[in-house]
């Protein structure tokens, strides 16, 4: 591991000052041509240089026929170009000087031995100019920070805080706006496809010295250097939380890796020892992984397993109760000092138990801030989990008893709602314990999207929440094991 | 179990012709105000009494001062008062002849003796007049097919398939928007709550004759009459499916549910049995719950356990091949034929293993229509499983192929993924073998959103899609088991 970021393979890769594409043209069914919009389309602002063997201009930039042409070495190229030619475009690349390639042609080793030896053919040109590169068979490779989307889809997201590296460029690509609904991110995002030069634990490596990365998600088919991701983890994991996803765990989840990469899979148990070893937290779906990381870069860590959850309705809060104890997590009983607190908020029908259920009687603004805040308060507590929804007919309901019209009435609501949002995450990022929202409502509900743009984490549902906080748990315990 | 429907005790309470509401004011933060709100928005049309010591007039309603004044009998009585007068107020309804009534206050039994007393009182004037009821500790009902939704919050979502019985109301009315957002609903809701006159087996009986149900969901916090709930159970699953979340099942969820509604939970192995006598689906989320609801209600059922998984990414086929494999599913190999047929459509860079993984080069029609139908015929194969996406971008490129403005590839891109969105719908429909859907995208993708509004399950995740395949397998084992 080399201390710097600038040392590292990706780092060209992933900040290129300059580069040059080869397979984008004017047709807009070419992949390549999707990723050169792509690039323009997130401002990238470095200078562009269509390789094409035909076109004078490519996309409104000047093409060159050959690489050779160049009016300046680029820190990187790209290549989306039929397998065959793939390895000497390589080499006329590093003849220019290239130091740095994404190679997003597929037919190589995955399809088999004579892609096999096209492989070989690019890794010796590769090796000949002491070149470094991604792939090939991927999908490139994003970095929001820095304005760089070199893969076929837009992303519209918001600069984020998860690195990733994928053994699929699905779960780059087709994530953005699965994260963006959440109003989460990649900093940056490596497709590593077939892993020829550089592999996921180059990636690991690079995310883990990345400013903007405050947690590293991994897609794993398969890990080449188990010694070296071993090693490369227990080192990040003291400083910057891994969460991985491994699909290979079952037969038919590693075949389907085999004819996708070339992966070869092993036992479930094989890996929970590697990551165990590694400190890395295991997740068991995508959607899960992206939770853990939500948390993790959005709150505060727990110290211990002892949760509490805050509810107005008795259902979501059994069910909240029911999935942590199924993640490890314990309800301990509030302390009495906490109850005699709560006991101005809470009406009859309410239980001061755990989860502490308000019913829906007493005034709602007590709700999201002074009651979270007394919970949290409690020495038996370690984490907060608070039921979140606010129908909007509620809040319209609460306005209209000020004695305003209809029409004020939704105006003050819209505004209520706003403001509340907005406070509520402020407290939820700056409180010193971790406190995580569920609900079952999303988007559709302006308050969750307000929240969502707020930066509260309010996560889809009580058994998503309670995972999630099962994992911070989970982290915080193997960071203390690996600092020692 | 009555033969009849009309002979349920929940007849009049989910289709009433006429009813009497106590609680509802003109002051807008009353519970009952917000059920009578949700009464007239859903535009039931039947005589609507509210009974109020004062007012002249609630909302736009006659008001009558009691009961015994009303013009004529109603058929349902929906009392939203507070807790001491619950008694008299159903004894006075018993004197008015009405026979039945939904009671949404709490106070009873889940708050200890005192209230407990309340409920002994509250089912001996209902025993007097041989009244039926729903509650107490309830949220009230919905029958979105008679235009009733006699909760406190709005209903927005289509007349839907899901009947359900709830031991929290907040799983009907929390609801409304989680199953509005993938175009599902209730056909019918109950939120039983303390069960003094009405139970959940009732629910269930009521819910096998519905004609609008096509698929029963149950919320259990803990069953009172196991017997009885077993017997009726095995008699609807040869002809109903049914599928139920448990939720006491761990030690701190039992305790939830003992302070919500006073349910005394058993072990979840306990429950494990009863299930699987009662040939229940068990679910273990809400979630999951409606995601098998939606599966069951929209798709033809498997014969057998063997998948075969269609993707053009390999990674989200990956995922599914293993979570195909952790939910009980198979993943057969294609026959030779279908190897064949296929041929035409698959580039070399695809494979034809299973998951058949197209990638990304050929014609995006066939992906939607023509290549599922081959892999359908296939005798090895019981179910399919496509992953779904279509990025606008992509619509738009080959759109702006053939030539026109950017503006008409805008208009062309809109109409083409309508259009193949309601023919995707329909094949998906109207196919012999089961064929879902998944996909990380959801509203926020117009092609998913048409789908969803289309009728097409198309489930949130490869996992969540494998859990649902599995339990529709289950069921239908559980049926055969049955209706020997």
């Amino acid at each position: 591991m080399t201390d710097r970021i600038e040392d590292s393979p990706l780092y060209r890769i992933a900040n290129p000052r300059s580069i040059a594409i080869f397979g984008a043209s004017n047709k807009f069914t070419a992949m390549g041509t999707g990723i050169l919009s792509s690039i323009k389309q997130m401002g990238y602002d470095g200078p562009i240089y269509p390789v094409h063997p035909r076109e004078e201009t490519v996309q409104g930039h000047k093409a060159y026929s050959s690489v050779l042409d160049l009016p300046e070495t680029p820190d990187l190229a790209i290549i989306v170009l039929p397998t065959p030619v793939v390895p000497e475009v390589m080499e006329a690349c590093g003849q220019k000087g290239i130091g740095h390639a994404i190679v997003v042609s597929g037919g190589f080793r995955e399809v088999g031995p004579e892609g096999a030896a096209l492989e070989k053919q690019l890794n010796e040109a590769a090796a000949r100019h002491n070149m470094r590169f991604l792939g090939p068979n991927c999908i490139g490779a994003v970095n929001t920070h820095f304005k760089f989307n070199a893969t076929f889809l837009p992303c519209d997201h918001p600069p984020g805080f998860i690195g990733m590296a994928s053994q699929s460029g699905s779960f780059i690509t087709q994530m953005f706006d699965y994260l963006g609904r959440y109003n989460l991110g990649f900093s940056t995002g490596f497709s590593v496809g077939n892993e020829a030069s550089v592999d996921i634990v180059d990636c690991l490596e690079y995310l883990a010295k990345c400013p903007d990365t405050r947690v590293i998600a991994l897609y794993i088919e398969s890990i080449r250097r188990g010694r070296e991701f071993i090693d490369a983890a227990r080192k990040i994991v003291p400083h910057k939380p891994v969460v991985a996803y491994y699909v290979g765990g079952t037969e038919a989840g590693g075949r389907a890796g085999l004819s996708h990469t070339g992966a070869l899979a092993g036992a479930d148990r094989v890996y929970d020892g590697v990551f165990r070893q590694s400190g890395v937290i295991r997740a068991h779906s995508i959607e899960e992984m992206f939770d853990i990381c939500w948390c993790l870069g959005t709150t505060a860590l727990p110290r211990g397993n002892r949760v509490v959850i805050q509810t107005h309705s008795g259902g979501p809060g059994a069910v909240a109760a029911d999935a942590c104890a199924r993640n490890g997590l314990e309800l301990p009983s509030i302390e009495d000092q906490t109850r005699e607190k709560l006991a101005e908020y809470i009406p009859s029908t309410g239980s001061m138990n755990n989860p502490v259920d308000l019913t829906f009687t007493k005034r709602n603004l007590d709700y999201f801030v002074d009651i979270p805040n007394v919970l949290l308060q409690d020495n038996n507590v370690d984490a907060l989990m608070v039921y979140m929804m606010m129908p909007r007919r509620m809040v319209l309901m609460v306005a209209e008893t000020t004695g305003v019209s209809m029409e004020e009435a939704k105006t003050l609501a819209a505004q209520f709602i706003s403001d509340q949002s907005r406070q509520l995450a402020d407290s939820m990022r700056n409180a010193k314990k971790p406190w995580i929202g569920y609900s079952y409502y999303s988007a559709e509900s302006d308050f969750i999207q307000k929240l969502y743009e707020a930066g509260a984490p309010v996560l889809p549902g009580p058994n998503r929440a309670a995972r999630a906080l099962g994992a911070m748990h989970e982290y915080g315990q193997l960071r203390e094991k690996l600092s020692k």
